[in-house]
């Protein structure tokens, strides 16, 4: 009997929940978008974008038209629903009459028509990690493995939408990005072209970031806010750095503020903070915290080092 | 020839290596728990905590009751499976008897009825997202693309099993959710309500960690151990900190040590390396290091800049 | 009309960027290796070397043999497959002809030749882990979800195919485990034997890094290069640091620099950034940056903290 008082006494509460805390259940049994389907759009783009490296199938050069078209035909269907779904939910969510309205095939014809500067964009991007990068064996290498260029396709692609102002699907393709990766890019940022990330672990790049051309980021780096404790009030303001064009940041370096300028040609060397502005042509780094070199008994089990 | 004879050379080796090591294949043919089960368990719930968001079907309200009891009774089966072969197995292992005991399913019992107040907590949890993230467009947003509020929810279930002792279980549990998300809390952590971590990735929460309520961790945010040279020896004891009530910890800040304690409404700002108690209502930050500002001239091939 | 309009127009410019670039499709029709093959291949090696903990169906250790030898056959034709594909490819990008050579499957079979040696090897690697983290509750639980030890055994995988000079695969194969782990072990490394990463997340070990016997690395390590100014002209020249053995690199510490060398038995504190080579035998950390403790006055609107 344990398992069905169990279940019993589960199931009473958790509908008491529902019923209490609208946030659990769709709006008026209106459906909310589905993020496996905006995951699928994702990979089917990549085929689209990168064909030959993610299809199942090799593709011969004479028959691309039709593949593109046929896949591309299949992938906006897709999206647009999922577009239709996120803006009729928001509209009922306040208080709008829920019916469809045209400006969603706008959106996704507008969106359509820009993937292919999106995939030229991506090879500018890719350019750039070939030259940036001693370690990259070949541009195919970066486009099969590299989890920079990954995020930075979702992202040119999450920007768009998030530009046209659909709600939900920029943030879950990005989030999903940074579930991959480990790179987190709002897609509200707006960065230039030759865009290049090595490693990528923990970056974090705000949703009011602007980055110029040809920047060069390291895992770990930061493209914050000031303090954000006033929460939504700060809601569209601007809140993080502007990078400027040919600008490197080394690994686990932080640059916070929305009025932080960081200038052309600048070098920000690894482990280095930075709140305020930077002038072009510089080079900044931390002053290095003085290392401290002791002896180390080995087994002196009384005296543990401390981390 | 070649194939067979390596194949045959691989096989005989392994062989040995499984003969000589048991810990490569189960104790006496009992089996293990199965991770892609422990997985599949953390999604199906996931659909109960938040229905209308991760099922294939829309939910109408009236069907909820049915919806969830129905879903809870297969997840049920297919947890208590996965704790009666964990459990068997550390029994086995210890020379204790096979057989199942009853304490699998009273296990199962109270994990169940636990939930729906883990559905509250989350709650909370959600609403600290929303207040504390000026680029949180939205709940809804939250709960479909935070890693934040994922990590946390896996948490908050594994927590239960771990104060259950059960296990395997937990562990796998948050190491899928470190995974997807490259936030790493331990499920022996004791975490208070309203916990909001934005961004995520690379936090670090150790086994014996205390965490109050209304604390905001950021990315990077190590709460940690001094040191673990002792290994095994340390097992048990308490080794990271203990976190007040309304604490907030920017990016890549690091707490250590078991007796070290952040008092009530403390602010840690970022980069900041803590191994002190700090008091409460008090604001904390490293002396931020010089920053050496230098002119770089161009392709000056000779003078490369350092990292 | 919006639809097929938007759809023509992004055929059309998407079939002009692919007869422009070569890039995005594959050499004169010779297919590129298949990233979804290549993971498999890794989750079947996984369950070979740990039968029992990643299997569908548990294993009797009277058919070990059997199991084992039915599944390495299977992988080593998937394997061999896209050897070849990845050889072909290059061979036909370097204008040499397509035609498949013997050596793919030398190289094969020396593959699994050695595979019973990596299993060894990864025995100690777990012993490491074991013997060095108190929040390890047994062996078997860092088999099932330490991140570490996935992305070890990826490692020592990938590095013999990186050794074999095997293109694409090695590094297809470590940013998979990068994805999974946010460890992003370059599959050139070197590294010994009892090998142990805790928690993980943001280590990053660069292409020619040769790390000693008994090296235990938390999270946020990074292991790399000086100036990458240079970019492609520094291929293949030692741009990493080498690491002695039995050293320990606590959390988010930074060692660069190919002529940087880390003595036997050093530890280095976390947090620390080391540009220069450390003697034996001593310990090392950074003098920590004075903390600056503030009183703060809550609901002060005003007087925003910065970070």
């Amino acid at each position: 009997m344990g398992k069905k008082e169990a279940l019993d006494y589960a199931v009473e509460h958790f509908t008491k929940n529902y019923q209490e805390e609208s946030i659990f259940l769709p709006k008026n049994g209106h459906p909310l978008p589905n993020r496996a389907e905006i995951i699928e759009i994702i990979q089917e783009l990549k085929k689209i974008i990168f064909p030959g490296y993610f299809g199942e199938d090799s593709i011969l050069s004479l028959e691309i038209e039709y593949y593109v078209g046929y896949r591309l035909n299949h992938v906006y269907d897709k999206l647009k629903k999922q577009i239709c779904i996120a803006m009729s939910y928001d509209r009922a969510k306040n208080g709008e009459r829920f019916e469809e309205c045209a400006c969603e095939s706008e959106i996704c014809d507008r969106f359509f028509k820009k993937l292919p500067e999106v995939q030229k964009m991506l090879l500018k991007d890719l350019q750039a990690g070939f030259d940036g990068d001693p370690a990259a064996g070949s541009k195919e290498e970066i486009i099969f493995s590299y989890p920079g260029l990954f995020a930075i396709y979702v992202y040119r692609m999450a920007h768009i939408l998030y530009e046209e102002k659909v709600p939900f699907i920029p943030r879950i393709m990005s989030e999903y990005a940074h579930g991959r990766t480990g790179i987190d890019i709002n897609p509200g940022a707006q960065i230039g072209e030759y865009f290049f990330i090595d490693h990528g672990t923990g970056i974090v790049i705000g949703e009011t970031t602007i980055i110029g051309n040809h920047v060069k980021l390291y895992q770990g780096v930061t493209l914050g806010a000031l303090s954000t404790r006033k929460g939504q009030e700060l809601s569209g303001t601007k809140r993080h750095p502007t990078i400027g064009d040919h600008v490197t940041i080394y690994a686990n370096s932080t640059v916070l503020g929305g009025t932080t300028v960081i200038g052309d040609q600048v070098i920000i060397g690894g482990n280095t903070f930075v709140t305020e502005s930077i002038p072009a042509n510089t080079k900044v780094s931390a002053k290095s915290p003085e290392l401290v070199i002791q002896e180390d008994r080995k087994c002196d089990d009384k005296k543990i080092w401390e981390y």
